[in-house]
């Protein structure tokens, strides 16, 4: 039976698609559903400060305020909970220590190039008690050297899990098992954890390959629910590692609650995010395109801006 | 430059879907397209016996008639063409001398209990002067020695090429590898082909697993369409196999045909279809569900249906 754990990120990866939206019903449900399921974290949202993003528009997940969490989940069971911190968008101070709060876990994302700050904030979240967790995102416009430099600050830094984050949902499966071996090697003491895209439809498959190349921390959402083309699907991916999961509560969740979300606003597989995978950029442009009916569905128009040499405005951009 | 070539089957596999219902302007702008793609063959659809299947509510594209053919594409560029014939459903007598038809490959799909009646097919095919295929279909319901004896007696058939068919899409990456292998070594002198459904997001991952592997004939269809959860995205396999293939012309039919097309009718990733998947079953009894507006969306009731030991009868059933 597989040792990885699986870390479902509905809430945070999902909030990106509704501005973190949720209400406390649903939250509090998705955690019982997670729980049901045997699923070790649920990431739960965002812990950014409202200072410095500005509240106007975010639901309440992208902050994860103490007595928040407490209302909703007042009895906490199995699944442990994770939030995201985004550097540059959040005050250590804000933090409290860990034996003060129902976070388990908090997950660093940087650039490659702000890797100095993100050792700094875990040295401090380690300090305050948390299990953290540093994810490098964009690893697919990152070239190799400059990846094992990074990997290099990272050696010495009391992080417990590094991942690899395919954010434009442009890797293949033997680059993904590539950089698992990669990172492995750079950090053998050091979980390994993969956050896949699934533009090209291949987040399942390439968080399968990470999960036999040695990753043990497994990224996914309910329903793939995430930004642009979405996640690896939860229940493909406790399909797979049956029977350590039960995926009858996860089944429920989609049935009752992800169905009707999809019907009002849109993630997974859309040729606009197809092309800027294939293309490897960041989904913003397909994103924009998507707005707007007379663009949405223009595909040779957009898959041209990236190929001709004539400068055409993006249409979304008008 | 990978040698594999590309099969798109959005006629045939996509006739699953509306019943052969194609307009001949949706089938020559196809055929336009994917030549313009350089894909190397479109397989437009089903050449059935009228008199064995019954013609009524079946569209033209599961029988194709010569005449229809010649009408469609009056005149043949560089792709070719292949239709399917299933054991017990086509008469040999039927089928013209391949130089007095516009068709270059037949393929004959059987379960491997039919593999005597396929030979026997596959050799008269050979004598008319097509290029030949065999589809054998539902491999991951097939037990090794059962296979292995399958494939004994195919190894002195003249047969260009033998397909892997994940009928179900049940099978991991893992198992394409092995069997992509094993075909090999049991038939060194034979074309290995992949057929792949997407019930588990997995028929673009398993098919680009099986190139890796030695496969040289890939099956896909535009957008995905074909029964069920459908198949490898023609968009996203020559995506991978770039610069080979021209991505424009696929896009465009995309944005122009497919698109109205499947906001009539449905394919692609479904709760059921990947239950079925999950369960290495037919996708018949998920097909019936999504058929009825009260049962499509009751995922926990349908994986019920396979794993309770009280009998409960199928929603759809009633």
């Amino acid at each position: 039976m597989s040792k990885a754990k699986v870390i479902d990120c509905t809430i945070r990866d999902g909030g990106l698609v509704n501005n973190w939206n949720f209400s406390i019903e649903f939250v509090r449900n998705l955690y019982e559903s997670l729980n049901q399921a045997g699923i070790e974290y649920m990431e739960i949202g965002y812990k950014n400060a409202p200072g410095v993003v500005g509240e106007e528009g975010n639901g309440p997940w992208r902050f994860c305020l103490e007595d928040l969490l407490t209302k909703t989940i007042p009895v906490k069971k199995c699944t442990k909970l994770s939030v995201m911190v985004d550097i540059g968008k959040f005050t250590l101070d804000d933090i409290p220590l860990a034996h003060d709060s129902l976070i388990d876990m908090i997950r660093v994302a940087c650039y490659s190039s702000q890797i100095e700050e993100a050792n700094t904030a875990i040295n401090v979240l380690h300090e305050k008690g948390y299990d953290t967790c540093l994810n490098i995102m964009a690893v697919s416009s990152v070239d190799q050297m400059e990846l094992k430099q990074t990997l290099k600050k990272v050696q010495h830094c009391p992080v417990d899990v590094v991942y690899i984050v395919d954010s434009f949902g442009s890797l293949y499966m033997e680059e993904i098992r590539r950089l698992t071996e990669f990172y492995k090697r750079m950090l053998p003491n050091k979980h390994i954890g993969i956050h896949a895209h699934n533009n090209m439809q291949l987040a399942f498959a390439n968080t399968i390959t990470a999960e036999r190349a040695g990753c043990s921390f497994l990224d996914s959402t309910v329903y793939g629910m995430g930004r642009a083309a979405g996640n690896c699907p939860t229940e493909l991916l406790i399909g797979y590692l049956q029977p350590k999961y039960d995926i009858k509560p996860v089944l429920k969740v989609i049935e009752e609650s992800l169905i009707p979300l999809r019907e009002q606003m849109e993630w997974g597989y859309l040729i606009p995010f197809t092309i800027s995978g294939q293309m490897n950029e960041h989904p913003r442009e397909a994103l924009a395109l998507r707005k707007h009916d007379e663009t949405k569905d223009k595909y040779v128009e957009f898959y041209e801006q990236y190929t001709c040499i004539e400068e055409k405005p993006l249409q979304a951009a008008k």
